[in-house]
């Protein structure tokens, strides 16, 4: 039923979606924009898009669904200048990270008979390292790609198809999909996502200050170091808009891992130490 | 020349050392006990030792190579008597995570040219759960095996030897050597394997404490969760050890870290965080 798919944003994600469409099987045509011409480029050559688009716009008009792939910020320009241009025989998706201030933009911008159709998604997928030359075919199989759609919203019977047929396609990919409301999704996710992330970047840049020029590092650190740190090499460029929009979750989350450590500081030599071992053994076990 | 081995502490290491020498083509005995009978069976059985004694004194006595492969305490302990019962044509080395206590110990117990020659190790393998059962003939392999012997230390001639095949042994179950001093050993330890576990465990423990009950966490908490919680499952009866003997290391680098996710946390909003990320980066890149 799809037909035409617009990708706005041929980075890791937005390539590694038109890799995963073909590979399910989608015969029909996959425009692509990316603000820096290289990476649209590379996802031409890897056959994740049939050819490049200049103008994201007139890309998104002339597609049935578009798929912005930029950071959040660059998504909520993009849901503004949408909505004045596409109508109701259009559904945009995105793929961003959190999801409170997008879903909000939905129910404003998008989600009426007359408009086009928004659904706020959220692929539990990546690599630490971005652009599309790093894109996979595979990346979203078996991962969770999480809905915060708005259940209430009135679309025009078309648009509502064009919804099923995007998360036929999701699954099609590989992935499992889950619904969640927007501000429990962004609550989630600051616990299981945007904590390790954080701590990754602070243990990281604090091991670069501290032992960065010891000769005998790289030998010493194991796997629990490079799993421990491997989060350390995510872009700043996508991590600020995340920062930015769930900044009290996020700041909550990281106060609470700081009592935490500075509770098990002051008892490295009390039983204290024994019940925080055994909490943590718990989340692993269950 | 080395022709008889005693692996005192048959549990995760002790068992892999005794599947690595025989892969290598150690082809000497190999006596093993443990202080659970469990532990010596599952050795025995998978073909790390040729038999199980009950002593481990008189198994000692009986072999040229002792290797103990047990909490750090119990090390100390054995060293006590060990050092009593053993003489210069003996060579004891251990596996233990923290250097500085038992490097003393050694130094005041072995090592002269009447006693038995103590070599302290500690190879950077292992894994996030313990006992025989998931022993690896390969778990050395490509890791480092860290020494933090006393390069002044006077040595029978025959000690001195088996010093120098117990090396070459390690080296031929894959690992490579690192001689570090012992006090600079526990401060590096502290920061890039130390510091990773606790951070693990204080994060396992908060995230079961606040999201553990939530359905939908096993789906979508990802690689990166995953990655940043699996040292959450290391046993307590492990690390109690180097908490309290590597504890003014290990409260300096918690410290360190609970001031840097404050600063984070400050920042989420401003250009520092782009710096905490290139920090990061550097870290991931070098």
């Amino acid at each position: 039923m799809i037909e035409s798919i617009a990708i706005l944003g041929t980075g890791l994600l937005g390539t590694s979606a038109g890799l995963a469409l073909r590979a399910a099987g989608f015969r029909g045509s996959i425009v692509g924009w990316n603000r820096g011409a290289d990476g649209a480029q590379v996802a031409l050559t890897m056959g994740a898009i049939d050819r490049i688009a200049t103008d994201p716009l007139q890309a998104a008009k002339e597609s049935q669904v578009v798929v912005l792939a930029v950071p959040i910020y660059a998504t909520l320009d993009f849901m503004e200048k949408l909505s004045g241009v596409l109508g109701c025989d259009h559904l945009v998706t995105d793929v961003g990270s959190t999801k409170r201030k997008i879903s909000e933009a939905a129910g404003r911008l998008f989600n009426t008979p007359e408009h086009a159709a928004f659904l706020p998604g959220h692929p539990m997928a990546g690599k630490e390292r971005s652009g599309a030359a790093l894109a996979d075919a595979d990346l979203f199989r078996g991962a969770v790609w999480l809905f915060t759609d708005d259940p209430d919203c009135k679309r025009s019977v078309h648009s509502m198809e064009l919804v099923k047929g995007w998360r036929e396609w999701v699954v099609a990919m590989g992935s499992k999909t889950i619904d969640l409301d927007p501000v429990r999704h962004d609550d989630l996710v600051a616990w299981v996502s945007h904590l390790p992330q954080f701590v990754a970047t602070a243990l990281s840049a604090l091991l670069q200050q501290e032992v960065g020029d010891a000769p005998e590092l790289k030998d010493v650190g194991g796997r629990g170091l490079r799993e421990m740190t491997r989060l350390g090499a995510s872009p700043y460029s996508m991590w600020r808009d995340i920062a930015y929009t769930n900044t009290e979750a996020v700041e909550a989350a990281l106060h609470a891992l700081e009592q935490r450590l500075a509770h098990l500081r002051e008892n490295l030599r009390t039983p204290e130490l024994r019940d925080e071992f055994e909490q943590a053994n718990r989340f692993r076990r269950e």
